[in-house]
């Protein structure tokens, strides 16, 4: 490449592509140093960083900060997945919300949200479960647990006037939490509250949620059929 | 709050967030300028930055370069996902990996993937369907559709010693997709080859990459029952 000190960062990242594709720059090897780089490409530091970066965040490259940069022997595409309040999700696809309670108690959790939130088999826990609704047609079913004891405000709340799941992200900032996606047929109890078959394949997210080491909810939304999730990668 | 030049960002993160709870700072409405929350917190700047940085993480600040942050009107959770070669997801498990070609054939694809790849309907592209397996059961169908104008390279691959999956992330860098994640039911070939009844709800993941305003390659994963990708928020 010759000396262009107008190079812009998307030229330097095509170059760096183009090294690893061709095993110029080997999987699990050292890349040289931004510097070194930079007066090889005859562009400046802030160029070549810019585009390492960008190499990185699709997974080619791996930056530790005194480490250096190494090209990625097991390539990681990351997507990035914004989660939406439901009321939101559905708004935004212009569509009118609504949501209907379908119950609430306090009682014993099965043992797989117990797993889930490391509860003692005694503890009765907040249970909520109701329904969103995208332009009065089900959308998806809110299976709730909230522990009363990390989250004692939640036994003031008025779930027939706002979801657990807005509520929550409302007033409970949380520290962090894990995800899973899958998919699961539709119980009879289900498909009812979905209006579906039974059986039908439902697309399930399941989200447990912390602040430190304390565990405040345990959720598992179930979306009518059809229902896709989309992002970026 | 005293001031405190050894505040940790995390104080200051626990204050904005008791702040946008307790609404002192109203959803829409500009917080107070990094230098002004330092002097009022009594830390410094690049401690007040990386607290504003992190509640922005999770979605209930939005932060402009020159309109400056607000608290968000309709707070989003983000969530990372990473994806991994096939292989390397199963091999990550501790499993076995292996991979069947079933079929590869240059044809006409239908509507819904022409669509995706926004091609004309006369022009033929690069089917291929293969098995991956985990310990030698059933793992993901992939039904891979490729252009192979935008990919020559593509019809000179051994598809039946590396899975387009793989064989793609080594030889292709590019530069966007999108994924979208869903739940449908079994087929009776698709039953076959995961080796499940028909009817199954199965976790499918549909990726479509470009580079440029060129589509590349559209993809289809049916995962095997009880599929379930995880991540964090």
């Amino acid at each position: 490449m010759n000396a262009d000190s107008t190079k812009s960062w998307q030229a330097v990242q095509a170059e760096v592509l183009r090294r690893i594709r061709d095993r110029e720059w080997k999987p699990g090897e050292l890349v040289p140093h931004e510097a070194e780089l930079a007066r090889e490409l005859g562009c400046s530091r802030t160029t070549v960083n810019r585009a390492l970066r960008a190499v990185a965040e699709d997974g080619l490259l791996e930056r530790r900060r005194r480490a250096g940069t190494r090209v990625a022997l097991h390539p990681v595409r990351k997507a990035r997945l914004d989660i939406p309040v439901i009321r939101v999700e559905i708004e935004n696809r212009g569509l009118a919300y609504s949501y209907s309670l379908i119950s609430r108690a306090e009682e014993l959790p099965p043992p797989a949200v117990r797993a889930r939130l490391q509860s003692p088999p005694d503890h009765k826990m907040l249970h909520v479960l109701g329904l969103h609704l995208a332009a009065g047609r089900p959308y998806a079913l809110e299976d709730r647990w909230i522990d009363p004891d990390a989250v004692p405000e939640a036994r003031e709340a008025d779930f027939s006037r706002i979801s657990p799941n807005e509520w929550l992200v409302l007033n409970v900032p949380f520290g962090g939490g894990d995800i899973a996606f899958s998919a699961v047929e539709a119980g009879p109890d289900e498909a009812e509250a979905l209006d579906c078959a039974p059986g039908a394949a439902l697309f399930v997210t399941e989200r447990t949620t912390w602040r430190g080491s304390r565990m405040l909810t345990t959720v598992q939304l179930l979306f009518a059929p059809r229902y896709r999730l989309h992002t970026r990668i």
